[in-house]
């Protein structure tokens, strides 16, 4: 856990630019930032992923989101704005503590790499009986 | 609002590859799959975007993410799920009706179109400037 850079920075020992804090979540700007704006939400306490984080500091995060990307809309004007958060290493989940990206795009600027797939038709039997499974795993 | 496809879904109106309803949620299966077992979750109250959707329904959409997204890990074991919510024109939001995907990614399958940017470090002062106009619009 004290190898955690989120949990590190949620205590003070790194430094951030944090842009809202409440009693469950902290929010502040990727250093690495894919736009202008690039905002980070975690919850300060640990949790890898959504399959981990609890009910109420996920309620908390998002709603968090709801402010901030309000903010961002006063603040920044963008012509949009991409929430994304990733699971696991497949999908390049870099620091294993949940983490809400709030990506804004601006006018003029290239499109986000984080916005933009083919529209392909899928095979509707096919995807029939993957519905069917992830149904039949609801819990 | 009758024009709404995904209010149109909720309705009955259209069919889809329903995985999971309750009083205020819908999710359901996306028939131009970036994955197998990519599944759109949306508030049955229209809400167009993060700006406009309620308190109430928002918390809701995430809690029940978290149910779809142990789901989708019993189901199809994949090695990470993308979560990716997109708000305004700028950011190619197609449908004006709140949704979030959960874009699930297996083992031997391309990287996803939504997972992956370069990380390059920012200009702190430039960051500073933005996250202080940001933290000052939070109401």
């Amino acid at each position: 856990m004290d190898e955690c850079i989120f949990c590190r920075i949620v205590k003070g020992e790194m430094p951030s630019f944090t842009i809202y804090e409440d009693e469950t979540v902290l929010a502040f700007e990727d250093i690495n930032p894919v736009s202008a704006g690039h905002t980070l939400i975690v919850p300060k306490q640990h949790a890898q992923d959504l399959w981990e984080i609890s009910d109420d500091d996920l309620a908390a995060i998002h709603l968090a989101s709801k402010k901030i990307i309000h903010a961002i809309r006063e603040a920044l004007e963008p012509t949009g704005v991409a929430c994304v958060q990733l699971n696991g290493p497949g999908v390049n989940q870099v620091v294993r503590h949940y983490h809400l990206h709030l990506i804004p795009r601006m006018a003029g600027t290239p499109e986000l790499p984080v916005s933009s797939w083919e529209i392909e038709p899928g095979d509707m039997a096919s995807i029939r009986e993957t519905a069917d499974r992830i149904a039949a795993a609801i819990r």
